[in-house]
């Protein structure tokens, strides 16, 4: 990882928002800009230096992680100190901060160790986050994990194939997929795994419990891996037994919902049109209503990033996002289908990462 | 869980505090209080109401789960909509907020939708965090359920016995003690699993590795599931092969200041007593340097809560509160060793949650 390129991206940023320093403090932040992956610091960037705070547990480890900033353990608080050390700056007449994840309680305790002439204006609120909008647009380095942390994913629907049988819990088909996990070197999931059978398919968030898999349904697995930092994320549906018509037309459905939104993927698109590209398929099957979330999020170092791809977001796809495509139709009672895939914007269009197959599997 | 009990416990802080209402948003608080476990809401407890604000997402849910407020469906921020409902309710001139739990831009967010003659002086700071307080002190409800999931690690223990052996990499024995906790019902784990061996049990937060087992040397192995919501945490160090006479000193050390702390434990000690207990039996085996760490800290509905058992905390003990004891000692390049258990305090002493061996095993 270029941790210097990022941090002289970062202060490209600044020079045009006319700041001379911001205190970072969102730990993905600070990982994604010098690569240190403790869970108490802070990083401090002026336009000439850059200076990451941490505690006596993390000597070792921020000796070896960082290298695109001088490293400074403290016995106070990392973000304190660093509040302290910029405003020692010569030069630095205030200091940015990201008021979406600052507290208004550490907002109080840096203004505190601040001289009193310094505390009205020292401090500014950012009006929007430097740090999260450069993370969205993944590099090389990210868009390699990325694959490699996708592929991972669709691994493990195929050894999941092996496994699923009508019976057996929803919970041992999440534990199953989690073991293999950990086995082929995640750190961990990306979020709680969802396995949710028969009309439990139609909760869009049905994480796994002892229901038992039915003969006959739906059963809709989404599940991500975090490997070296990144998140992966992918839902297939599968069906137990022979679908009926009607269910294989809701399939096909929503398929086509996703294909649409990943052929409108490209630079320059806007998220709201990606959306609409799934919302007006389902509209024709006449299953809009029954697509209650939007059509997909940015992933990274978090499992949810911007951009939200929904309704009416105007925001513009860049070449390196990285975004998720996932509509879904959920009959209360019923079932649900969710099909998704991980997919990076090009400057042509769409690289899908995730190629796990998508024709409906009956098992 | 009697959910009404507590709502009137905090009605109870919110009088003696002079407190019209509050205004709650941590979601560990949200799920003490009223049972709800989505993933967006905000709940306002007045002196005579409490109603949950959540979106579209959670209606079912909140409807099963909510017995002790009136539940509001927004389309909007739940706890903007909150902070509109607390500042038409009459009689209420102002509402604290949790300032540790709240953004600076929640808050702008919050005075923006209040009319411009309340955003100076309607949401004001709390100066102690009132449902975090409560939440120290386990009511029999919860003693039940963390004492359940005390258990489950320790049967995770008793199995991971019969996995060990040298030559498998740290990360399977991980995989293993996850796989099985969610087979036994864990809804995961409550953080990432460290297994430490040989030279790696010095480092203090040593994650399972690729690393190989040794024929010979210590493995730290700490690790808590999470069960109906709630936190264990222990954590073991065995012996791979026969340790040296100076080893089994220094584990005997160790386990002599768990000891030590865990008799300092009852109501009315201090948080810095109970430190100071397992830390003199460490100065006088001259390991005090190697214990670099505090000896423990509550824990609950999250992995880390107060009190912190650390020198010089004057925070004192109170029944019901359930804590860790951990004391460790570590040889940077040599070994590691710490034993935990998890403890709620009584009014005679303290009960142990965690009834594990911990006579040195040798594998």
């Amino acid at each position: 990882m270029d941790h210097l390129r990022r941090i002289g991206q970062l202060r490209r940023r600044l020079t045009r928002a006319g700041l001379p320093c911001i205190l970072v403090t969102h730990l993905p932040d600070l990982r994604y800009l010098s690569g240190f992956t403790g869970s108490s610091g802070a990083l401090a960037v002026t336009r000439r230096a850059a200076r990451l705070f941490t505690d006596g547990r993390y000597t070792a480890q921020a000796a070896e992680q960082v290298k695109a900033a001088q490293v400074e353990i403290v016995k106070s608080s990392p973000s304190v100190a660093a509040v302290e050390w910029l405003a020692a700056q010569s030069g630095v007449e205030f200091a940015g901060f990201d008021p979406a994840r600052t507290t208004v309680a550490d907002l109080a305790r840096w203004k505190a160790a601040l001289p009193s002439k310094l505390r009205r204006g020292f401090l500014s609120a950012l009006p929007s986050p430097l740090v999260e909008t450069l993370r969205q647009v993944k590099d090389e380095d990210e868009l390699a994990l990325m694959r490699e942390a996708a592929l991972l994913g669709c691994k493990l629907f195929e050894h999941i194939l092996g496994f699923i049988r009508p019976g057996i819990q929803e919970i041992q088909v999440a534990a199953e997929i989690e073991h293999r996990a950990r086995l082929l070197g995640a750190e961990g999931m990306s979020f709680e795994t969802i396995a949710a059978a028969g009309a439990r398919s139609a909760l869009p968030h049905g994480r796994a419990t002892s229901a038992l898999l039915p003969r006959r349904g739906f059963l809709t697995l989404d599940f991500g891996v975090i490997l070296k930092g990144y998140c992966s994320d992918m839902t297939r549906t599968v069906h137990l037994g022979r679908p009926t018509e009607a269910e294989r037309d809701t399939y096909l459905a929503v398929l086509e919902a996703q294909e649409a939104a990943i052929a409108a993927v490209a630079a320059g698109a806007s998220c709201g049109e990606v959306d609409e590209a799934a919302r007006s398929v389902l509209r024709k099957a006449n299953l809009a209503e029954a697509f209650t979330h939007s059509t997909g999020h940015g992933v990274g170092l978090e499992i949810h990033e911007p951009p939200r791809l929904g309704a009416a977001q105007t925001a513009r796809l860049l070449p390196g996002m990285v975004v998720t495509i996932e509509p879904g139709v959920y009959l209360a009672g019923r079932y649900g289908i969710r099909i998704e895939d991980m997919v990076a914007v090009t400057r042509a269009g769409a690289e899908v990462l995730t190629p796990s197959p998508k024709a409906l599997i009956e098992l």
